[in-house]
């Protein structure tokens, strides 16, 4: 947790540096990810396809006025100077730009008279780390090209890839709106995995709270909401746009993607209905521990308070017997002792099966 | 309630696992609740009724064009194959018949060009594994045919199939979103008596634990609270989808039916403004079951210490008496030990009528 | 409580009989409250007043055509023969007759083409049952006539008839719509009573609870909430839907009885605004019971516990001096027994005033 | 608490009592404040001023067609006969005469063809009732004059008065909707007064519970908060009110009129901030309280137990050796009884100093 | 916290004694935050930049017709004289100038015909106090002039001063427009600061609490709360306006300055984002605060009263055989002291061994 939350703040400590610049200056905000940002393209119509990977940014130059549809992939979004050369070959606007390399930027759709940039992110759920992984992943698509910035060479595209190389679906035939959309599917698709992953912890954490409840599980329970909330937040704002999108008027879009987007807006439903299933659970969750300490607590002081209860009259009696009057004569009495030890257990067990008929244990 | 939340978790590990392929292609997403996928056709206008029982995909083919209308039933959405033949004769959209055959789809409804279609859940209380069931129905309705699909076979729809047959009602003089409505009806309808079978176990649980509550009712109010969530997410989506079905311009839907449409409007009203109270029930019951373990706690820990205060003073007392001092004169008077006895039962005594005053028990 | 959730879930529980029935099928739902329905007719218009009653359907029939306003009331709601020739009389849709006679229905305003049909609650406190009785009402207007239904005979439109018979205020000079408000802004104006009630139960609770909390207080409140809640349920879709029939564009509503209709919609938020405050109240009251029972609590457990304190370094020190060692001089002294006591004595007021001192007790 | 309490009471049951009459019906709803009720009037324009005062209501009746702004304050509204014949006089709407008298009609605006109907709430804090008075207000202007009612003599609309005599500001030279807005900005002026004193009453509290937490407390927090609540009341639905006015098409309002109707509506949202600003307040000062209680009560248990935890070893000691076995060579040891008082020190000691290393006190 | 409170309330007070005077009355409500209110001017266009500082307001009279855009800052608003004579210049609405000198305006953008006036708040986070300092702010902006009025001289504006002198970015060839978003993303990037100060008080009483919790935390986490929430009331309303503003058909906003105008409403909401993360924070907090001192408490607890049951058997037993019988046969047994210890013994182990079983320490 210090560590997301370090890296959170360190973000937001890179905004804040930004404060007073232009508004439209490129300043990469977050941490570098990859040692050199690469530039991959794919250019595919109905009847053929190129690869080329590594390619410098003047390669791009022409990519919008080629025929077919040209997918640029941008891995690692801190070399400013390559998205800079690559905005200008596009014509993109400046403020573009400067959302590219700032991490810390919500999601987002914003529609450009020549072009549609859209911000999501990436999500996966890091395992060993114990939190979940959040990527800032940038795209734009024109009439006939699409450039996709990630954060780090990532695998969440290559399902899209693959189709567009084994000529699966409907991809090949369709253009660079429906390579946007389905680079957008692809990573509302990956959401699923990261939240299954989460929904594990929280069965794991369910299931042994009630059995022992431990004192450190408050903060995991918060840690989990606090991952959950930071999920919902990349959620919810792609929810809106993607319906804005859906109902644009935009000519870049299609009418036949519309569909599309529509079924991925449902998509993205789903997925805030599932995270607001698990904050309900660990509001469940939150509520099960709470009674769950509470229970043991008044477990153990019942039962401690009992012996005491039990032994205190005992001991009073013993308390009796040990003055030192001149005159006391059951002292005197030859069974007097025994009858004690008998009054004694009598007293012990009227008050046990007082506190059983009660049903206080 | 682990046997709800694996199911519920396999669904959706399910889903993750459809990451990454095309959007459109079917993959049924669920589990298999029958053994063979089936399909039963009835055609009926208002002169004549025809049913056929387990006909192949095939011979729907020309469904569509038929006079009168025409009912096909799809017992089992596992068979991907079969629906996907069906789809072909029906000309319908590959998202379409991507959601029919994923289980974790959302309630809504769609409109295209030459039909409408509708995903709602069915709902039953299991009472033996003590869950609620749902389940997935795809409804389809164009000009004169309607196809459901339904997870497995169910009674849910033998009443409509019933007043088919008797011609009882309008049902036979309507068309086919009349037929499609009354489908709908019939699931709304159903949904009561699960709430009941619900309502029945608040009732139970409420009572009880005022009596005599328990550790483990925490838990089994979650548990309801999140089968009751469960039905809200299931109905709360259909209402707004109902309600744009009512005010759509789609020329399916004729105007003596719309005013159907309102009432079935209506009822998921009633039915969400019934799952609502149960939640304000259940959240009664959460603090009743509260304050009542609290009570108790109070009552036995109170009873304890007041019997161990009576007791300390006198305990103090003897042990005042059993010092060893040479000079004591009481421990030389003759009625000192009596004495001291009165002494103890007097402290006793007016510490027991101070609690009362204070009224402390 | 149990004999309102009873009848609540006896009600639910008709409805979900009716499960797979035909919509438009009459099924009366709900507890039939008088021995035989019965009609009323009062006829009038600017010049004169004709009363019938107890009249039989047939008697009703040309009233739709008869010059002046016709106002038939119904008590009785579970003939269900009776209410459908009335039905057939006035042309009323199916879907009407079926609500009519559904006393589940939620409160709403329908507009048909020839008659705008109404559902409300009568409501009133019955202070024997400690419950809130509420009373399926509907009420049906068309160009010069109005029908209302009633589950049993009652007060509430008692008023209204008085009115018209008196000629007191503009009720007889102006049209069926008016009549209608009337009818209407009656109910509404009762339920300031039950408010009132509710209120007053609610005071008496909220003083007592301060003075001397007790443990069914709890569950008390939380039947008062429910209380409220079923009145704000039967309030809250009024108020919408008389707004829009203020706003509605049918001829049955002439511009004068517009006026009123937003005066209503004004009482309807006021009693709005009093649920509400109610629900505040009760809220406090709420935490008032909690905090005034931990505070008594603590009350005891402290001065219990301050006593305990208290004596047992006394009976250390008594243990002390009833040790049997050979050689302790102090027991040897001759004052010694009586500088023992003046020693516990200080120990005793020396721990009383350091409590004093922190404000303990 | 209980004064106000009654208040609000009595005057609802005074609208009960209502239930039944005729809408439009006058009923003084309410706590008659004035002997005698009081019309003032005050004629200005451009050039000149004459005030009459204590008029009859018959002396108002040209006044809608004189020259000028007439200004007609009326002080105190039991008088049902004379608001009658004013109305009269004006042509009043029945509905707008029944809610001038009944002091329970919430803020809002009406538009009537010839004048507008606001209703508003004064706002003043009692400091020796210890609680909020609220007065019932209502404004009519129409062409070029404007009707106030009082429900007593206050010193809020004094500073309009003197601004007209002394032709501050702009308010001689414009017309009747200018005056109207200038009286309810009056209004909402005097609401800061009332907030300050509630605000006081607020810190006061907060500064104190810090320092010494009182049973009574949480009433008193309740009774703020209820405080806030009827004043949000108030003053929420003048909020949509006057931004309706603003936007209202009548020609009754001058466009010169509007932009200071947007600051009104601006001064009502800064209460409206203020008011939740309270509620926040009182929220945290709830939770201070409540863990300020228990803190001093988990400080005084601690206390208590530790004294109790040292003594129970050392007595359980002493115990020991008060034990009359004929072998116990301790007994005769010349320096047993000194040791063994090291022994008991050095276990009081250890436990002391392990509790604070353990930081237990 | 008192400090800021009492600023507050010193604010509103101002407010209050307000109350009465003329609307449109410039008062200045606030601290004096700088000795002498001053007046710098920039007037710039592509080709050109001239600075003027300390002037005079008769020197700003013809800036509004002068070529180029002109940028008048005004540092100290407490001189009413000087900022009416500005507004006699600009010809600025009076109730423009009221809201430029009250420092409890809440943010807002008002367009008039000439200008556009916006009201923002500067935040910055005073360590030293500990404390939120927020500065009332006022933009106006027309053809080709902006005119900006600050509570004191701050460094938030320099960064855009800096800008205008060294050409940098496109601000010396855009317009009066361009300059005003300038000066308001300034202020809202400075937002960021202020929340990274905020952020570091959070997470360092985060990382505190769970380690030694203090009484005085939960004051704490209200104070930040506060402020949390002052912060929010100063950004809420500034998003609405100035998506109002963006979408606005005003012509004193050119089309290249809105898209602009989109990316600081991005800004504000992520603003918005993070105030809503710190609040859900600090909730947590306070629950990890509340679990972490009752943990603590019961820990204390539960080891003391294990001690003390633990010696209370042995201390009867004790008490037995300090009993004054004649005929008590263990006390004449030889080695019956030493069996008595080890019985005393073989108790407190068993005690401690089933304390262990159970897992209670």
């Amino acid at each position: 947790m210090p560590a997301s939350k370090r890296s959170e703040r360190r973000k937001h400590a890179g905004y804040a540096t930004k404060a007073g610049m232009s508004p439209g200056t490129m300043v990469f905000i977050g941490e570098q990810q990859v040692d050199k940002a690469r530039i991959d393209i794919i250019r595919y119509d109905d009847a053929g396809l190129k690869e080329m990977s590594d390619v410098s940014p003047e390669q791009c130059r022409d990519c919008s006025a080629a025929s077919g549809v040209t997918w640029i992939n941008v891995n690692g979004i801190h070399n400013v100077a390559l998205i800079e050369s690559l905005g200008k070959h596009f014509d993109l606007h400046p403020l573009t730009l400067e959302d590219i390399v700032n991490t810390t930027q919500r999601p987002k759709v914003e529609e450009f008279p020549d072009y549609v940039y859209a911000v999501l992110k990436m999500m996966a759920f890091d395992d060993a780390a114990n939190r979940l992984e959040i990527e800032h992943v940038s795209l734009i698509f024109g009439e006939n090209y699409v450039i996709s910035f990630q954060e780090h060479e990532g695998d969440v595209f290559d399902s899209v890839r693959e189709r567009i190389r084994n000529s699966k679906g409907r991809i090949r035939s369709l253009k660079a709106d429906f390579l946007a959309y389905a680079l957008m599917d692809a990573a509302v698709d990956h959401y699923f995995l990261a939240l299954e992953r989460i929904g594990d912890r929280i069965e794991n954490m369910d299931d042994r709270i009630l059995v022992h409840p431990r004192p450190g599980d408050i903060q995991e329970v918060h840690k989990l909401k606090r991952e959950i909330l930071s999920f919902r937040k990349a959620v919810w704002p792609l929810r809106e746009e993607v319906g804005a999108l859906e109902k644009s008027e935009t000519v870049l879009i299609r009418p036949e993607t519309r569909v599309f987007l529509r079924d991925l807006y449902d998509h993205i439903i789903q997925v805030i209905d599932m995270v607001e299933t698990f904050r309900d659970i660990l509001g469940g969750i939150h509520d099960t521990y709470l009674s769950s300490v509470s229970n043991r607590m008044n477990e153990i002081m019942k039962v401690l308070t009992i012996i005491s209860t039990i032994f205190i009259p005992m001991t009073f009696i013993a308390g009796v017997y040990g003055m030192n009057f001149t005159y006391m004569p059951e002292l005197k009495w030859p069974f007097g002792y025994y009858l004690i030890w008998g009054v004694m257990i009598t007293v012990a067990l009227s008050l046990v099966s007082f506190f059983k008929r009660r049903k206080w244990f």
